[in-house]
């Protein structure tokens, strides 16, 4: 694991290029640091000058009496070589290279980023950028950065670590996170990468004790295997990870491969690797800090339950208190769209609330009606009674302009006061007006706060899942299990494909239902197989020279009986002798025909990025044209693979479509799961594996076709050598 | 068209139940009207007192001397029919009723309310209400309102007329208004709408001058042709409307009918009804506003084009230039997913900003890059090129911390002003953090600033498709042809359904392409038809008795020759004979079995609220898994059916589907908008109208089944009797 501390809690810090003129891109960390507290000694390194900005400064880092902790470098490409080696001699253990010149710019930049690298690697110095605009740790006032922004103020220090690929989204984030006041512990941007990734910091953040909640911006990942591990770590800590991905369109890829040439990955794949580690994702700046902001700010719910629509996410009951029926109604719909559950009000509660306004409703929104202006207390029962009900997890109200207003507010605190202190009741939010004190003055309890009721409502679903996601961190991860634990039969060293038959073969011996099926070297060997299966049989050439069978006549479907499969028999091994070059003939698989009311596909492949990925959807038709093909890593979790056979739609075939039987989804999510198991215990020399169509049956799923291929050797593993790929 | 002028610009206004209280809610009308500057004549009406709030007062209504314009009535239920009978004496032309107890209580408050709203209509008052928060008219300061909220300060007088079912959303939304310095018309709350609908007052607002954009909040519609007849007149006074339509899940609109009883309808056929109007439809508060301040103060672009996915939607190309590569990649993914052509800029300006910037980024995004803070010119100079090319309908620019910063704001203040007195250039959007003063100095300028850069992409999109919609309200509507062009043969009197025979020949006489077919009385003259029409047939009994043939053995498929077609006769035959009561027997369909790679589905059916409407989906199993089915108002526009065979992927059948012939769309189109017309010209006696499956071949679809189902006579129109659908 990359060690940070030398970057984000240095003691001695050095400034290479140091500048006496403070708004410099090198004078303006010395004026950060001097100027904003930090504790530490700072010494400016200049070639002439023998002070800096007030502070004694040294000519080159050789005349530095002890090793600096980091140094921030801002000097010209020409120069950073030289700097590093000093670095080396020095004993330096991290280096923030603000100098840009290197990968982004192709070419020469690209070697050179190579040779920086390496260095740093070889003399053991964590390395941010270059390119970048460096780091800051909020709490300990280290600001290794040439950005003026935390001159215009800091945010406050608190819980939330930043990480960016981007410097500019960086600062920008910086600027709005100190205008919401959200509480900041780290704020890193990585550059070109040549060092440091965004999953390194995500790894240092998830076991950093300041930072309970990480913000990340991507535009692309060029090592997989990190990020899975960063991500893993964050969430063995409990530790929720927001991310901002961009590039999920075709356009924005093409601009984000253009800008920083990352390599883009699928989008759907990301959001494979998003979903396996429980990662928050935010499209837009505003979802990226409101989710900042309830995660860090807001109380988790202290029960949840499987969602309905998706037992892998976590809900929680939700009361919804309202003054406003139409809001209400508002905030209804987006519970359901969420999936929290709305129980009513329990009868006690609902019976005082009655007495005391008829026309109140104590279904669920719970609407006290604009009596409210009348009857203030109403309300505040109201609250307090759905939160001290075992019926709910979270209550959100809705106080339209009022939520601050003198008739209710000195009542709204004591209730919230008296729930908080009790230690049991459900954590509360508000929606409506309030300025900005009384905001405060919640959110210092965990009562979070919006004007938007439906941002209210979305909260409660975000803290419900984190609730669940710490939890399951404290326990055991019920992880999928070992691909060795599956006896897979080996594949001979330089196979590039399997046969269909060699295909089913192997998927048989690996536990996969097969439709039924035999090998056939000549038209009696057919006959043979065909009268044990029984009849109707499909009968296809098997030949290594031929992909694609079916375009020169080399498959026959529905053959009925013993002479129908002498011909078809005849016409597979003929279509092998008329293709352009002869092709070798290896026999004739003969396959029953599975009957079924519906086909899925599910394949797995890899993934540049991420390796191996596998994907679940309903075949035929019906795939190609609605695109709902679910992903996951392989191999796979039962509880994923449900995920897939649900978000795919294809569950639907299972559960008693069109009057046939229902079938146990489980044991067909089992089926996916061996597949992905399979295709693992192949490492790295696995392609591709497809079955396609896997039949739906009364007595399951059935593979009645299989393509299986294969490097002939292992690729390399994925290197951390600058390439094009890292400029940005 | 209801008229509203004596409701909102009254030049008296009697205030009925006046309180001497100014904070009671017959106090609060006066006050606000003395307080907030009401020019007209105000006059209390009450018991005893002969003056309140330092006005003169009447004992009733009888004792002024002039007949009021608007009656604003603050009494208990109880009084409430004296009161209207005061009223009608008085010849007052307009009331509003705050009074709750009537309809939304259930039992006697329905009757009381029909008879209130019976009086005002036979003396011909418009009626605003009861149980509703009032109406305010900002320019002329007319406060018809109980709600304290104007006290806490008013939004500025401007162009966005505000309607809402609602009193609470209502106010909650007059706050907004007010934070966001949103310059409002109008304000009106319809409570349980006796009299004047949120439709009703749609149309006036669409006709009124004080108004160019239209917020409504809708809960439910109980009359689908004034919503219809409201939005086509917005429409056609080039004003967008902008629509929270609640109640859209299960949860919603259950709760939405327990709060108001309205009957919520499917939210489908709402959607279609707002599609047709060309209506912004916001789904949260944040977006209702945000809609209202693009619509309200942003320029539109001066060119647009159809959208290359959706036709009948408009784009315009736009130019997003950025600081900041990450924030570029969010807008390109934004503007992708919205549509907007992203032209790389043109070859003049490109070069000029790479010899300022070599590494800045001259496709689109156009990245100035971290640069401009040395070189802030770059970007002005960039986005002057964009808006004055004729490559881009508009210019967004992303600027970080620094919209309003002073190395910038001078130059962005000239340039923003060149510009636009240049009359040409395209509209700028700003996004990035700029103070409040900087942010008005740009809007009044038509310039937009968000904070979201996703916003201001999605602003583009809205205004393009604002400035399409408003070209085309000043040409003549592309109208759906007549449902009369259309010769329909007639269905007799008292019919309820058609047998799939009558069914076929009706649709084949109404210019539908169906399977052919004959009725066969006999085994002969079955053979005779299918000699005729080839093999193989369908062979189907007809009976007016039974529904589910199937379920009878009353269909047999794949007849493959005579005798199997004497055979299918019989047996069809026989299974009307072995129907439980014997079944009438009119003889066999015998249709051609149709050839096709594809189903699609096709109906139109009547919903309660607007009427007849058209449906278009794939058929078979995937309808039913994917449930993407697309509604539009029947009779269908060609554009339209096309927008739904889009919409529902049906178009994916038809465009060289898995390597089968494409077919011509727009006739497949034209079948669709028969079929509405079909419908339509059957009136109101029309129930049902399917077509399950239209199998898509090469030479067309052609109708293989068919289900008409009628109402004997024709229902009642819709009627504006209250009942308990009313309460609010």
């Amino acid at each position: 694991m990359p060690d940070l501390s030398a970057l984000l809690q240095p003691r001695t810090i050095a400034v290479i290029g140091a500048s006496t003129q403070p708004d410099k891109v090198g004078g303006m960390p010395v004026r950060l640091l001097s100027e904003l507290g930090y504790a530490g000694r700072i010494v400016p390194v200049h070639a002439t000058a023998s002070e800096v900005q007030g502070l004694a400064a040294v000519p080159t880092l050789d005349a530095l009496d002890v090793p600096a902790d980091l140094a921030i470098v801002a000097l010209p490409v020409s120069a950073s070589l030289d700097a590093m080696r000093q670095l080396a001699r020095n004993g330096t253990r991290a280096a923030v290279f603000f100098t840009s010149g290197f990968a982004e710019t192709g070419g020469n930049g690209i070697a050179l980023q190579a040779e920086l690298a390496a260095l740093a690697q070889a003399h053991g110095i964590t390395l941010l950028g270059p390119n970048c605009l460096g780091a800051m740790n909020l709490r300990e006032r280290v600001f290794a950065t040439f950005s003026p922004i935390p001159l215009g103020g800091l945010p406050p220090v608190g819980e939330v670590g930043l990480v960016s690929q981007s410097g500019a989204f960086g600062a920008y984030a910086f600027a709005l996170a100190r205008e919401a006041q959200l509480g900041l512990s780290h704020w890193v941007t990585t550059g070109n990468e040549a060092g440091l990734h965004v999953a390194d910091v995500i790894e240092w953040l998830a076991r950093d004790d300041a930072t309970r909640v990480i913000l990340a911006y991507l535009e692309g990942c060029r090592d997989g295997t990190r990020l899975r591990r960063a991500l893993a770590a964050a969430r063995a800590a409990g530790k929720p990870v927001v991310v901002t991905k961009v590039g999920t369109t075709e356009a924005g890829a093409r601009s984000a491969q253009s800008h920083t040439a990352s390599l883009a990955g699928e989008d759907a794949v990301y959001q494979a690797v998003f979903d396996e580690y429980g990662v928050f994702r935010a499209d837009t700046l505003e979802e990226f800090f409101r989710l900042g902001y309830v995660l860090s700010r807001g109380r988790r719910p202290a029960r949840w339950q499987p969602s309905a629509k998706e037992p892998a996410n976590a809900v929680t009951p939700v009361a919804l208190v309202t003054v406003s029926g139409g809001v209400g109604i508002m905030m209804a719909d987006q519970a359901e769209a969420l999936d929290l559950p709305l129980p009513p009000m329990p009868e006690g509660p609902a019976a005082a609330l009655r007495s005391a306004i008829p026309f109140a409703s104590t279904a669920n929104p719970i609407d006290v009606t604009g009596q409210v202006v009348a009857q203030p207390e109403v309300l505040l029962d109201a609250i307090a009674a759905a939160a001290q009900s075992p019926d709910y997890g979270s209550v959100v109200a809705f106080r339209a302009g009022g939520v601050g207003s003198p008739r209710i507010w000195p009542g709204l605190q004591d209730t919230v006061d008296t729930l908080y202190r009790s230690g049991t009741a459900a954590p509360l939010l508000f929606s409506g007006l309030a300025d900005d004190d009384k905001r405060r003055w919640l959110e210092a309890r965990g009562a979070l706060a919006f004007r938007e009721p439906a941002h209210a409502v979305h909260a409660v679903a975000v803290l419900a899942r984190a609730a669940a996601q710490a939890a399951a961190a404290a326990a055991p991860i019920p992880a999928a299990a070992a691909a060795g634990s599956l006896p897979v039969p080996d594949v001979p060293p330089g196979t590039t494909a399997l046969s269909e038959f060699e295909a089913m073969q192997w998927l048989a011996a690996c536990g996969i239902p097969t439709a039924p099926h035999g090998l056939a070297r000549d038209a009696d060997e057919a006959v043979r197989i065909a009268d044990t299966i029984g009849y109707p049989v499909a009968i296809k050439l098997c030949s290594p020279d031929i992909l694609h069978k079916s375009d020169v006549g080399g498959v026959v479907l529905n053959v009925a009986d013993a002479q129908a499969a002498r011909a078809a028999f005849a016409q597979v091994q003929a279509a092998a002798a008329s293709h352009g070059t002869p092709a070798r003939f290896d026999g004739a698989l003969v396959a029953g025909m599975v009957r079924g009311w519906g086909e899925l596909m599910v394949g797995v492949r890899r993934d540049p990025v991420f390796g191996l990925v596998a994907l679940a959807g309903i075949g035929g038709t019906a795939v190609e044209i609605f695109r709902q093909t679910a992903f996951g890593l392989a191999p796979l979790s039962h509880a994923r693979a449900r995920t897939m056979l649900r978000a795919s739609r294809a569950e639907a075939l299972l559960s008693g479509h069109r009057g046939h039987p229902a079938i146990d989804a489980g044991a067909v999510a089992e089926v996916l799961v061996r597949v992905s198991q399979a295709a693992a215990a192949l490492g790295p020399r696995l392609d591709t594996l497809e079955l396609n169509p896997l039949i739906v049956t009364a007595r399951g799923v059935v593979a009645a076709d299989a393509v299986v291929t294969l490097h002939a050797e292992a690729p390399d593993r994925h290197t951390n050598r600058p390439t094009e790929e890292t400029t940005r």
